[in-house]
């Protein structure tokens, strides 16, 4: 028999994983706040504490880390291999990891990387981070879901990750929703999209390599092909483009500001990587 | 003998424009407001009469467009080709262009997507707007800088383009840089390097496509895998996160609060593509 699972919280996650594992031939047990949205096929528990006594392995997808602590504290997790999956900051990750363990758990920290209706599909992954064993032992199972991958023993690692590429996600889509809104009305968009994905495509591959090897060597100059003085220099053309189109500029503005203070402070040499500092940490590794 | 070339303007771009010329044995005519800056090779023109007077094509590749009005003010453009790789906005270009083709010239605009250092490479390209005529006469001449991109008979096409990737561009970079602050100190840059650009590169491939598609139908509920809803669900995580990690928010936050007003108005089942109406235009090509 294939490793039966407990999974709390049925929101649109939570459903996508339930079905995945159910699909691939797992006894679910689910439990939600809300009945009524349990997928076809699982057994539905009255209490978290119920569903958690089910079995050994023990999934939670909930709203955030506050509800995680309150749904399991009337459960007993002695001896139980807690996989969270709730969305949580690296903070919250490592000090529900303490919890757990003092509760007698085995704990998995995740972060999914995939949205649901891209579960079970091999698009995206799952970031785990925390018990290495548990992860060897279930890697079989999280693998029915989206590919995992263990990202290290700090229980807080996988949500900084996560959280690390999601947020570069928000730069990338406001980038885009910027570039469309300045050439709407004028440039067809799906005329715009393959010159603007193949653009962004290009700039992904090699960018992130060149600042992570400039902040690991903490040179931020040498071997630099566009410095911020060159992209600076272009900055009001960009401003007032958006003020011609009519577009607010709100979201490239921060990003034009950084640069323009490292310039003024003598840094117009640098490339990107000179502005990690900037945004009030120490850089490197 | 290969087509002979006059460039006014000597900056880091200017220098590499002309030196990718010279190498492919291109005769080169340059003037420059401060002398001193023209490479081994090159005729100098006393002034920028007498350079735009030397040849039939006239590059320019000078500060902003107030610059190249004033310095092409003195000159004969009757029966020139000029070429203006100077960056501007597109209200600029169709300005600079009636002025051009009022003075007896046909008229491209070019927006350079590439780096001086990477001028003549296989990296990189031109976009180029105006005078199809021109571009097609000269397409040889200007593939030996970079790869020309013909994008329009709309003298201010390239601008936009140009500004509108080059804006794309600063959201990506936005993003890289966050995500490297907030993994400061935990992540080595150099293992955090590979992880963001192969998922910033699978982002960059699919969400412009699917975004101009949105765009192009009006629908953006449709097939979104991604809402607003869920993507806004995770925003205090990326927030709080900054927080313990002692990072600014200013890279990030905009996009997030302008997915926040678009769900606060009853739009949490859309895409991205649904925000670009809240940048202040009408979306659609």
């Amino acid at each position: 028999m294939k490793t039966p699972i407990t999974l709390l919280g049925l929101g649109s996650m939570g459903r996508a994983l339930a079905t995945a594992w159910l699909a691939a031939g797992h006894p679910v047990t689910v439990w939600n706040r809300t009945p009524g949205k349990e997928p076809a096929g699982a057994a539905v528990a009255a209490t978290a504490a119920e569903a958690v006594a089910a079995n050994r392995l023990v999934v939670v997808c909930l709203l955030d880390d506050a509800s995680v602590e309150s749904v399991l504290a009337s459960t007993d997790l002695d001896g139980r291999d807690l996989v969270n999956l709730t969305t949580n900051t690296p903070g919250e990750g490592r000090v529900r990891a303490e919890w757990a363990v003092q509760r007698g758990a085995r704990f998995l920290d995740g972060g999914i990387m995939v949205p649901p209706a891209m579960v079970a599909t091999p698009a995206g992954f799952v970031l785990y981070s925390g018990s290495r064993e548990s992860f060897d032992e279930h890697r079989a199972v999280l693998s029915a879901v989206a590919r995992p991958e263990f990202t290290g023993d700090d229980p807080g690692r996988a949500a900084l990750l996560d959280v690390a590429l999601l947020s570069a996600m928000t730069g990338l889509f406001g980038g885009i929703v910027h570039a469309y809104a300045v050439t709407a009305g004028e440039v067809p968009p799906t005329e715009f999209a393959p010159m603007l994905a193949g653009f962004l495509t290009a700039m992904s591959g090699v960018t992130p390599q060149g600042v992570g090897e400039r902040l690991a060597s903490g040179d931020h100059t040498t071997g630099v092909a566009s410095t911020l003085a060159m992209q600076t220099a272009a900055s009001g053309t960009l401003l007032r483009t958006a003020g011609e189109q009519g577009v607010s500029t709100e979201l490239i503005e921060p990003y034009l500001a950084l640069m323009e203070r490292r310039v003024a402070e003598g840094h117009g040499d640098e490339g990107s990587s000179g502005l990690v500092g900037g945004l009030g940490v120490t850089a490197g590794g």
